[in-house]
C-alpha cells in the first residue's frame, strides 16, 4: 500500500470522525504523513496500550517508505508521548492520556510514593459560549459555542479536586454527559474512543489561591483555605489546542506531582 | 584509547573531584561507562552548551567501541536532558540546569508567555545536621552533616520566591557562600563548575499553603496569604539524590509553569 493511498484513506477517516483533517495531509512532508497514519492506527485500536509496534523495517516495507522516514515518524511520536521505547525491546504504545496527564496526587513529604486511585464524578456537561480567556487560548472567536465539562475527583470518598474544562463545540458533536459516562474514564478517554482525538497537555500553570465559596460548596469543604489552582491547555498530537481546563486541588493532606521526571 | 584506559582515567577524576565514583565504573556495562565518559567531558567543558558532539561514528572510533554502544549512551543522555537532538543536525549539549530546573514563573492566564528574568540573592550558606525528612530522602543517616543554602529570587526588585536547599556536606567540601557568589548562578552552576556534578530534578511536589510569619519577613510581604510550596529532590545523572529543596513562590500576580511539555 503506497502512502498516496494511505493519505486518501486518512482523508476519509478524518472527515468522518472530526472534520479537522480534510485537505491538510497532502501538504505535509512524508514522515509527518506516516506519523498521522500511525496515530490513526493507534487511535483505531490496531495497536493497544503497551503493545509493541512492528519493527522499523517491517513498517517501512508495509507503508512503502524508507526506514529513515519511519524512524523519524516514530521518533517524534516518542517525543510527544504517544509511543515509548524500551532499550533492545522495541517501540510500544503509551497508555491513553488520563484527565490528569502525567501528574497525580500523592502524600506530601516523600517523593517516591505510589499514586492513589482517584474516583471520578461527572458533575455536568453543558453547551454555552466561550469565556474570553478560553476563546483566546483555543483560538476561537469571542463567544464561540463551547462544551463545558465539570468533574469532581474523590479519594477514599472525600472530594480532593474540581475540574472545569472547555472544548470547542464544533468538532465534538454528540459529546454530552451520557457519552462521557458511557466511556467511564473522563474527557480524554471519551475524546479518544468517540472522536479519535488524542490530547496531550501542552501548557500548565500552577498557583496558590484562596478557595471561593462556590467551589467550596461543590467540594463540600470550608472556604477561605489555600488551594492549588492549575490552569492547563491540551492539544492534539498535531498541536491544535482543543481543551482549556481549570483544576482546583485540596492540598492540605495531599501534594500534586507533575510526574514528568525520568 | 580503549575503554579500560578511559575507566582508569575516570576513576582518577572521580576520586579527585567528588570521591563518589571510585570503584563503581568497572561494574557498569560498557554503554554506561561510555555515558560516564561523555558526562565527564561535558562537565569538564570539552563540549559547551549548545555545541554539537562529534558524530556517533567519530565517537565510536575515538572511544574504540561500537557505534551501537555510543548510540545507546547518547540515547540515555538525551532522555536525561544532558543532550538534545536536532533532526538532521546532530546531538547537542543542553544548557547547564538552572536552580529552577525546567520550570519558571510567568504571568498568569496566558500559557505561552516568555519567562521573566529572576535575580538571585544568596541569603546564606551554613553547615548543620540533616533534618529527618532531608536525611531520609537523601539516603543519609539521621543528623548527618549537611550544607544549607538559602536563596531569595526577585523580579523587578520584588521578592517572589524563597529557597531552602540541603546538600550532603561530604562530597561538597569547600561549598560556601563565597564560592556560590563567585559562580554567580546559584547552586547548580556552582556544583557543576566547582565539583563537576550535574544535577537534574527527579521528584517534585506542589502544594498550596499559608505563608508563615518567618518566611513572610524574609520575603518582605504580609503573612497569612496562600503561597505555592514546591518540594523538590535532585540527583546526579547516575541517580544519586544530592539535593533536597523547599521553595515558596508568591503567586498572587505570577504563576509557576513546569515547562516540561514538548
Amino acid at each position: 500500500m503506497s502512502y498516496i493511498r494511505l493519505v486518501f484513506t486518512l482523508d476519509l477517516f478524518g472527515d468522518k470522525k472530526t472534520g479537522m483533517m480534510r485537505n491538510t495531509l497532502r501538504r505535509l512532508p512524508l514522515y509527518a504523513q506516516i506519523k498521522s497514519v500511525l496515530i490513526r492506527r493507534i487511535v483505531d485500536g490496531e495497536w493497544q496500550a503497551n503493545q509493541a509496534l512492528p519493527s522499523e523495517w517491517e513498517l517501512a516495507a508495509e507503508l512503502d517508505v524508507s526506514q529513515g522516514t519511519v524512524r523519524k515518524a516514530l521518533g517524534e511520536l516518542v517525543t510527544q508521548g504517544v509511543l515509548y521505547r524500551r532499550q533492545g525491546r522495541g517501540t510500544f504504545v503509551a497508555e491513553v492520556a488520563s484527565d490528569w496527564g502525567a501528574g497525580y496526587l500523592v502524600t506530601p513529604g516523600l517523593l517516591n510514593e505510589k499514586p492513589d486511585e482517584l474516583v471520578l464524578e461527572l458533575l455536568g456537561c453543558s453547551r454555552g459560549n466561550a469565556p474570553d480567556e478560553v476563546a483566546q487560548v483555543l483560538g476561537l472567536r469571542r463567544g464561540a459555542p463551547v462544551i463545558r465539562v465539570r468533574q469532581l475527583w474523590r479519594l477514599s470518598g472525600l472530594a480532593v479536586a474540581l475540574d472545569d474544562a472547555y472544548l470547542p463545540a464544533e468538532p465534538f458533536d454528540g459529546l454530552d454527559a451520557r457519552s462521557i459516562r458511557q466511556c467511564g474514564g473522563g474527557v480524554y478517554v471519551t475524546l479518544q474512543r468517540r472522536f479519535g482525538v488524542r490530547l496531550r497537555v501542552t501548557g500548565e500553570q500552577l498557583r496558590a489561591v484562596m478557595l471561593g465559596r462556590e467551589d467550596a460548596a461543590m467540594l463540600g469543604v470550608a472556604p477561605d483555605q489555600p488551594v492549588l489552582s492549575q490552569l492547563r491547555v491540551s492539544a492534539t498530537m498535531e498541536g491544535e489546542p482543543l481543551e482549556w481546563r481549570q483544576r482546583i486541588c485540596l492540598t492540605d493532606s495531599l501534594a500534586f506531582t507533575t510526574g514528568r521526571q525520568p
